[in-house]
């Protein structure tokens, strides 16, 4: 007889939630965690990177005060203090993982996990020397940052000259100049904090438009934004080859060496799948990332896998959501995945985010589509708030339904107002109803408004 | 025969708004404003109090950023230029309003206007010299601060010593020493601007709280707040007399003297009902505002009131909303007004905001109601950005239908968060649903997301 109703393996955003929410739901739980409880996002992704933009932020917001009549003498920023704090919170956080799972009553065991196959008592895993068995195992095993094989790359991580995010965000002093490889999200979060704590800041991107699969228009407006804060882009443009205090790029054919004190490697992320015996239950992975269905469930009934190890969003609050999923499949809800209106967010000054299609893709889609682009001085307290704000707002409506589809914003605070847009295009919301909603005054939220009266639908 | 198939009159939110919506329809539309186009909102209310607001909170956050690890030797917040900043911002969204008013083409015409009765041309409307008729009249005419007959107020108002927000936001010196009656909303953010700006302040409230209908825990998170930054509270305290440089207030039958600067009376508004020839149409009237019915419709059939003056609501996103009902209505479109999910904001530092019912008044509504309170820490982003926060996030559920019917949010932006919340009420989305929706990570909004989930349904 299994001891465990499920065995959660991996204790980021994904385990740690579906192992809270199996235990409220009264199931037997087992939480193995072999490194951090709270994974990645909570020990060094979002939430460190977060906590070190709040002051670079705060830090930037003092010495540009000018143009709201604010001047500041002798501003610094302690990056050595700011280590610390994202230290502290991120220690309060894990803390608060920790008193969650305790009040689910899940057993923890803070060690490696091996998956040992599966026999009358269910799933087998075994972890501190003990084999336990879980008649439903989800995995939630996380990713790890891509290392390519570029010459000289192994090395120069190896001497610290190249870091990946999880090394950058323990580093004790800002380097002089840093190389950033990759544009993605990551790499536009960590060079912000740096461009702003004094790093001179390149950044090199292999495709031609930074941002991963943030809207064009934008994306310009970041990387403008970036670029008056001192960062150099190079876009179609890869890295081939590292030596200590140097990398060398290449664009049309052409080689350049870029010197920099330290270089940060994000070009993506890949599913962890060595070493927990998943080839044990023969767990199919396609694409290097184990396949689930809607209900996050792999091809072996029982077992599930969910978060950054199922390939299908490297974002913690997928991860969040598909932990829910699988346990409300374990306990017979249904209750499948959406992906309609998972928003994607990219903490840089200012702030952008999405949700939903995008024009291009909802006509790829055969929808009669609408867009409406507007500036986000369509709200007045936008305007108030911000000199020579570039913000802007770009909603997209089913002309047929006459609901929104779509959503990006760049600046304010995007990555909160998207959650209005999401829901809408969630709950398939009327145009008509959102019209005759009351939008408090005043607010950035007020451009949603004025995007969906200038549809024209 | 009616030059204009609508007549507003007054040209602040609500009656911009309803010339702007009513020429887009393709009405003959005139607009008469004696004074500022943009009305109170604009030019004397929200706006500038935000824009103030943007520059003290920039420059209380640069000399408080220790415990984000950034220090600064000297800070120095330009109340001149702010002013100035103010009127600039102000310009530009007056200057928005025209343009809007224009591309509608709507007239408009900036002087008194004064209604002279009704004929077979339609309700007759006299401004600068010129009599138009309108089969449609939209009353916008706003409000006014009140004034009570304390002893010695009238003459210190014209001194100068007492002065409402309109002269306060003008005041080209911050004083040293400011004497608020009246701890509402506006009196609250008056208050936080120039405590920010180095003024004492004495907030002196009639009631036994400040903050208006802010429930009284989000209260207590903004008083404690408010008394860190070095505002005293005197509640149930009423002003008594005035005289140059000191006001008496009176508690408990004491009576006690506070020397002070100036003194800002901000204890309500009042509808404008005189001066228009209301009387003239005999325009139907109760407690001093002219009352409507949910077509924003008054007594008249044909004359419409929106915003401060049918007092229903004292502010601008009732107004903008009120406009919008009361064209529809005349454009024969069902649309009627709904008063459920109208929200309040208070911009003090930490902001609130509140929508719908509290857990006491839908008991009293006879709703089998369950209430969370959880503190914003439930967040990581809000426990990344904020050291010690004190926000919290109260919800209010309806056990029967399962569905969010109240919210209010201290701390994070809630004035923008507090929109999700609305939107959930206003369309009694479902909590299960809400319960399956992504909210991005890492954001102030995930704390709805936990009191979605700790909700006892």
């Amino acid at each position: 007889m299994a001891e465990f109703d499920v065995i959660v393996i991996g204790a980021g955003p994904g385990g740690y939630l579906a192992a809270e929410r199996a235990g409220q739901a009264g199931l037997k739980t087992l939480l193995i965690e072999k490194q951090h409880i709270g994974g990645t996002c909570l020990n060094e992704g979002c939430i460190p990177t977060k906590t070190l933009l709040r002051s670079a932020k705060l830090y930037d917001a003092a010495v540009s005060g000018k143009p709201y009549c604010v001047t500041v003498e002798g501003a610094a920023l302690d990056h050595k203090a700011v280590v610390e704090r994202k230290r502290a919170v991120t220690a309060n956080l894990v803390a608060g993982v920790k008193a969650g799972l305790k009040a689910a009553k899940v057993k923890t065991v803070e060690a490696p996990a091996m998956i040992k196959g599966r026999n009358e008592a269910g799933f087998a895993v075994e972890a501190a020397g003990e084999v336990h068995h879980g008649k439903n195992l989800i995995l939630a095993v996380g990713s790890h940052p891509i290392v390519p094989g570029i010459e000289g790359l192994a090395d120069c991580l190896k001497s610290g000259f190249v870091l990946t995010s999880t090394e950058l965000l323990e580093i004790p002093e800002v380097p002089e100049s840093l190389c950033v490889i990759g544009g993605g999200v990551i790499g536009l979060e960590m060079a912000t904090y740096f461009a702003m704590a004094g790093a001179k800041i390149e950044i090199v991107e292999a495709m031609g438009k930074v941002a991963g699969n943030l809207d064009a228009d934008a994306t310009a407006v970041i990387q403008k934004a970036c670029e008056k804060m001192g960062m150099n882009f190079r876009l179609n443009t890869r890295a081939v080859s590292f030596t200590d205090g140097k990398v060398t790029v290449e664009a049309d054919g052409k080689r350049e060496e870029i010197a920099c004190e330290k270089a940060l490697l994000c070009i993506g992320r890949a599913a962890n799948l060595e070493g927990y015996g998943l080839e044990t239950l023969h767990v199919p992975t396609v694409n290097h990332a184990i396949t689930v269905d809607e209900h996050c469930m792999t091809g072996i009934p029982g077992v599930y896998a969910v978060g950054d190890c199922n390939g299908t969003g490297m974002l913690a609050h997928v991860a969040y959501r598909q932990a829910e999923v699988a346990v409300n499949h374990i306990l017979g809800k249904d209750d499948p995945m959406r992906w309609a209106c998972v928003p994607s967010l990219v903490h840089t000054e200012p702030e952008a985010a999405f949700v939903g299609q995008s024009l291009e893709e909802a006509k790829a889609n055969g929808i009669d589509a609408a867009g409406v682009k507007l500036s986000m001085n369509y709200s007045g307290l936008y305007l108030a708030e911000n000199e020579n704000g570039q913000g802007i707002i770009k909603a997209v409506f089913d002309k047929k339904k006459k609901t929104m589809i779509g959503a990006t914003i760049v600046g304010g605070p995007a990555s909160e107002l998207i959650t209005i847009c999401g829901m809408m295009i969630d709950n398939e919301l009327p145009v008509e109803r959102m019209k005759s909603y009351v939008f408090p005054h005043p607010t950035c939220a007020e451009a949603i408004r004025e995007a969906i009266f200038a549809a024209k639908l």
